[in-house]
């Protein structure tokens, strides 16, 4: 064993350092999955008056060629929002970056600097200073102290290369750019296992000024150590609609808990995960201020959308995942438990494999159905009222339009068409739809398969 | 794809069916894995007055060489008491059994039947009917109406070969015996993707009766779906000793809360776990009939370790499992919050990836204690007092006596040996000790690794 690859670096994800099926960063265009390239547009519409760029700056000491810094950067200061994981273990730029923006008020954010290769989390107080120093770097390039939001996203448990860095931040700064190809960049650079770089961008109308088209652009990142909330996934989302310092949070959080936050690819939910919203108000118009508003209800849906898009291509890029499944629990008694029992059949390894080998097991998605609610061990069995035996349905929706597939009709197994059943689960996509039948409310999440690569990328690379 | 493989058949354990890296039933002691063959036992004391068989039934068409009705029977009517599944689908067993126990207040119980290969799970009300016609075929040849607990395991949504079962138990009732081989051929019986019989027996004494050797025996199973509450698994305990009816549930739940209950290898919680306690009195001496009684405390101390070590040779045999891994969690603000960040460390598939790469990755298993008690998303986030970054250690324990290992001191990263972490990690046993330095409980969890194999075995058995 060579003597760097247990403790040279511990990773969040072994495969950064140690090679496998995936490399450290996001490759070229050429290099991204015949599969995948549907995923990554070749072209796109940015919001005004804000410019990203990708540098390489060799965050880890081997990368010469992959661009490991993103900035993306607003001209003129602007309200800004972000969420953060929940994981007790926060990393330095989450921890430096919620201070800013509660001290910032939301407001007069000026930009997003972000790097790969290297978490910098678990690593104490230096840690912490090494944010700020990032930071800092980016603040003296546009001109405002205290206007940079930092994220990382990498190795846990190693310091920053902070010189390679901070030398490299005015270079960066020099490169941005407002085409498509300075947005691809960026959404490069903060890629680790991910296959192809994950970046939309979509135009918009509000209620109150209906002559002005809206942009809303964004990028994320993430393929493994997926859970709510959140995950190793770093999401940046730019507008040019106005819109209030104050509002920002709640447009933002709405978004991501029907998002970002109903994706799970391995359960693991990690130290890192951020996402962020800037609103620069470039395009004009009225200022988005009220959350009664209809400019509020029309912006958040368009938001809610672009980011389900956004999350749904972290799914797409999951660990060895070979489907895409979509999971909506309905006529639930709460979306509370509707969710739960949505996220649980999402994480069953038992339906995760059966996923993989193509097999309309049931059983297993009704077993997860049936613990999802249940009491901890030790505690005393509870209720559940949500679940109904008799009154649970399930069902496979084919992604190409044709007839639903029932498996279990009010409790009772269907004699099943296992030739439809074949073809159904031969697509890349299905939908998994379980019918409690105890209330109106529902819930949807998305997840993956678990194939042998997932084990390779997470365990076997030593072999 | 063959016609059968869909749904001739629908599967709690794919493999059940279709062949793979593991057959339906545990094989002879020839085809025992050479590394499980020292779990086990040539020969036992069993409990006096208990006798077992293990038939061969056939209840999959194929099988005409592996016992698969397993009989324990007390000569006399013993006290008897079971702990079951929280799975709110149930299956038919477990609706009959509970309620049976209840109805003869957990006394005049005369013995357990119990079949693998078809789980007898969402199969309706005929379901419910087949185990009362299978328990009472028991109960003619003892001698008892509502007598007998009734078992079973194996396919979820397909109805029992009731006659096969029916016609054979008489068979398995003048197949009963007391010898060791009588009790392996019944642990064999329950097998479904168990690679070993899983059978223990002891002795013990009580504090009120110290000239009488009391005898303690058990059986159990299961390999996937394991999590609490509970697991695919099944559990049957037959003692000597004398133990009141009204005490005998508590004396279980609190020796399954620490053992059975603190286990997991994927986190799938079946729809038939059920784990039974059966008591005769054979041996002699004054009942155990007060909880606050020296032989309560004794016997709840030796049916606690017995149990616990027969749950540990289900995580030994867990599906695909290359290590045995002990989660120890201390220093705890409470014994819940020990569990379930215990739990938690035990089910993230990228803690149990690195294990089966042997990797040292800290970073995981902190990710994981970080997460354990985070709220659910769309929830407001919780303090978690509980876990606090800086006063968290981590070490793995070397299972050879050797020196602890520290990998996390007070939240900042070792320099760790990595010459010996790869040591550590070259063995099949392992410790993880978490310390969280916020208080004084403490919980236990027993995992397993995730292997290619386990995806093999719940996913590939198409190829």
């Amino acid at each position: 064993m060579a003597s760097s690859r247990l403790f040279g670096g511990l990773t969040a994800k072994s495969s950064f350092l140690f090679g496998g099926a995936r490399s450290y960063s996001a490759l070229p265009n050429s290099s991204i999955p015949a599969a995948k390239k549907k995923y990554v547009p070749t072209s796109g519409t940015y919001p005004l008056g804000f410019k990203a760029s990708g540098t390489i700056v060799g965050v880890k000491p081997g990368n010469t060629t992959k661009p490991d810094l993103a900035f993306i950067a607003s001209d003129e200061p602007c309200a800004a929002a972000a969420v953060f994981t929940k994981n007790k273990f926060q990393a330095a730029p989450v921890t430096f970056s919620r201070d800013l923006l509660k001290s910032k008020e939301n407001n007069n954010i000026r930009g997003v600097l972000v790097n790969s290769g290297c978490a910098n989390a678990v690593t104490g107080k230096g840690g912490l200073e090494d944010a700020a120093a990032m930071a800092k770097a980016a603040d003296k390039c546009v001109g405002g102290d205290g206007s940079t939001i930092v994220m990382s996203t990498g190795v846990i448990g190693q310091r920053l290369p902070l010189g390679n860095i901070i030398t490299n931040v005015p270079k960066a700064h020099e490169s941005l750019g407002s085409n498509h190809d300075h947005w691809m960049a960026a959404a490069r650079a903060i890629c680790t296992t991910d296959t192809f770089p994950k970046l939309i961008s979509k135009k918009f109308r509000l209620p109150s000024s209906p002559s002005i088209e809206y942009k809303i652009a964004g990028m994320t990142k993430g393929a493994g150590m997926i859970h709510p909330n959140m995950a190793t996934l770093l999401g940046i989302i730019a507008t040019d609609a106005p819109i209030a310092p104050d509002v920002l949070p709640s447009l933002l959080k709405g978004a991501v808990d029907k998002s970002f936050n109903s994706i799970t690819i391995d359960g693991d939910t990690s130290t890192n995960d951020t996402v962020a919203l800037l609103a620069n108000g470039a395009a004009g118009g009225a200022p988005i201020s009220s959350t009664s508003s209809q400019d509020f209800i029309t912006f958040q849906k368009v938001l809610t959308d672009f980011s389900t898009e956004l999350a749904q291509l972290i799914v797409r890029d999951g660990e060895g995942a070979t489907k895409f499944v979509t999971i909506r629990v309905v006529e639930s008694v709460s979306e509370e438990a509707a969710r739960k029992i949505a996220s649980t059949i999402a994480r069953s390894p038992l339906v995760k494999t059966a996923l993989y080998g193509k097999d309309a097991n049931w059983g297993r998605i009704l077993c997860a159905t049936g613990y999802a609610l249940i009491s901890e061990p030790g505690m005393p069995a509870n209720d559940v009222p949500e679940v109904v035996p008799e009154k649970t349905n399930v069902s496979f929706i084919p992604t190409d339009g044709s007839k639903e597939l029932k498996l279990l009709s009010n409790g009772e197994p269907e004699m099943v068409d296992e030739e439809r059943a074949a073809e159904i689960l031969e697509l890349e996509d299905l939908e998994i739809l379980v019918r409690l039948g105890t209330g109106d409310k529902q819930a949807t999440y998305w997840t993956c398969d678990y194939s042998h690569e997932y084990i390779t990328i997470n365990g076997d690379y030593r072999t």
